[in-house]
């Protein structure tokens, strides 16, 4: 971590009666910054919102939020900005009564440098076992529960698997552990439904409206793993790393798709990979 | 918060970039220290190396942590200890994969002063609305993942209602907020599996030790809210306040029961509330 601003002061340290600590009771952002700006800036703070309403928290003023951001950005070109957001400091006890007052935790990562080889041959994935409970109180925000994703990336150290993917107790396929995933049939774009599990992505959010605007058909709605395994093609997406095409799933291979390369190679005007 | 030590040291501050709250990738206990000693705490020390095992966490030497509790105590008759235990330091992403060296922060809390009342008249509590997600790989463990128990408490603020019932995706009754729940029908004691959600409380474990020896028959298995609502009492319990009988439960009236004043008459040389 490079910097860290935690309430617009510059510390690496929190309080440990902090609900985020003692609870989880929170939410995040991952945000992308190319060229010093954020291009995804207005997608995650939307999301943020929605976190908010859901969590009932107070949602950070937005002006104030930029000008942080603006300081820990000085001078940098790539970064990752992870924001998080906790209910504040608290006693012992569920109950969400604090002083009213949310941490706000800005922190400046380097940015990942990764292989070219993930956006241009795509990825390796496996599926996990572990299976992602269902909650429709908390699916599609992004909140600090996420036990589940550390159980299911605790699954493989092999350096060769990119990711895994992870069904619900019903046999769903949902997402991987940190990317959300489509299908490609045809023209046709496919897509987990999020009502009871996962983290609606930004970048999905992002890629939803470029491939209606493109005219591609797309369907949202529950996956199976039979499904997943049928598909002329797969694909990964995340705020950070825009698309990996993935090049074997569980031992089958996949051949390059002209549709993932196309959004891969339009998201990659928004977020280079090189 | 009186005291708080964070890896043997004085302070009450915890690294930003800690698993514990970037993910809640830990666990916790909750003690009562009663003249100086904590009851109870080799039931925690098993629920901590139990929850170790299922989240793949170095447990802490029980010496050095004993000793460090030694530390905090001095001169404390009454009081609350809480112990977190996260997997560390770490940068951004899921994978389990640390410095090694987990965190603990020991906090001493002020003993809860609250009215005589809860014990001996009994307790008002509601059912919530907020349904416990199943989540096998987590189920029985004291984890950081909370937000479930922080959208329930936060469905009701009037003081008069002590805790709220609740119930999983499928309508099974669980627990109470912060406690266990138990059902007494004549001689018989029911109360949860605890297979696919909730906290398997110490005192829960306790007390199914104790009515055992006592010859009451027990019962643990899936709860309807029907067999609840007809039970011929039903009582609460944790480590920090023993055991509560249910007065009122969704505007119905429990008369005093026997079997449930001689548990919490016995629970109550263990842990006085008087």
């Amino acid at each position: 971590m490079n910097r860290c601003l935690v309430n617009g002061q510059v510390t690496d340290m929190i309080r440990c009666d902090d609900r985020g600590l003692s609870y989880g009771d929170g939410l995040f952002e991952t945000m992308a910054v190319v060229a010093g700006k954020m291009p995804l800036w207005q997608l995650h703070m939307d999301r943020l919102q929605r976190g908010c309403g859901r969590l009932k928290l107070t949602c950070p003023d937005m002006d104030e939020l930029q000008t942080e951001v603006a300081e820990l950005l000085q001078g940098v070109d790539r970064a990752v900005i992870k924001l998080l957001l906790t209910r504040g400091s608290g006693g012992r006890g569920y109950a969400p009564v604090t002083s009213g007052i949310p941490t706000r935790v800005l922190q400046c990562h380097p940015w990942p440098e990764l292989s070219r080889d993930y956006w241009e041959t795509g990825v390796k994935v496996m599926f996990c076992g572990h299976r992602l409970a269902r909650q429709p109180a908390l699916a599609g925000i992004k909140h600090l529960n996420r036990l589940d994703q550390v159980l299911a990336r605790g699954e493989w150290t092999d350096p060769d698997i990119q990711e895994g993917l992870l069904a619900d107790t019903e046999g769903h396929i949902i997402e991987a552990v940190g990317h959300n995933v489509f299908l490609v049939n045809g023209e046709t774009l496919l897509t987990p439904d999020l009502q009871f599990s996962g983290v609606a992505g930004v970048m999905r959010e992002y890629l939803l409206k470029l491939v209606s605007e493109r005219g591609y058909a797309v369907q949202i709605r529950p996956l199976s793993r039979q499904e997943v395994l049928a598909a002329d093609a797969i694909f990964l997406c995340n705020s950070i790393h825009g698309i990996w095409p993935v090049c074997e799933l569980d031992g089958k291979h996949y051949s390059r798709n002209p549709l993932v390369c196309d959004l891969r190679d339009t998201i990659a005007q928004v977020i280079p990979y090189y």
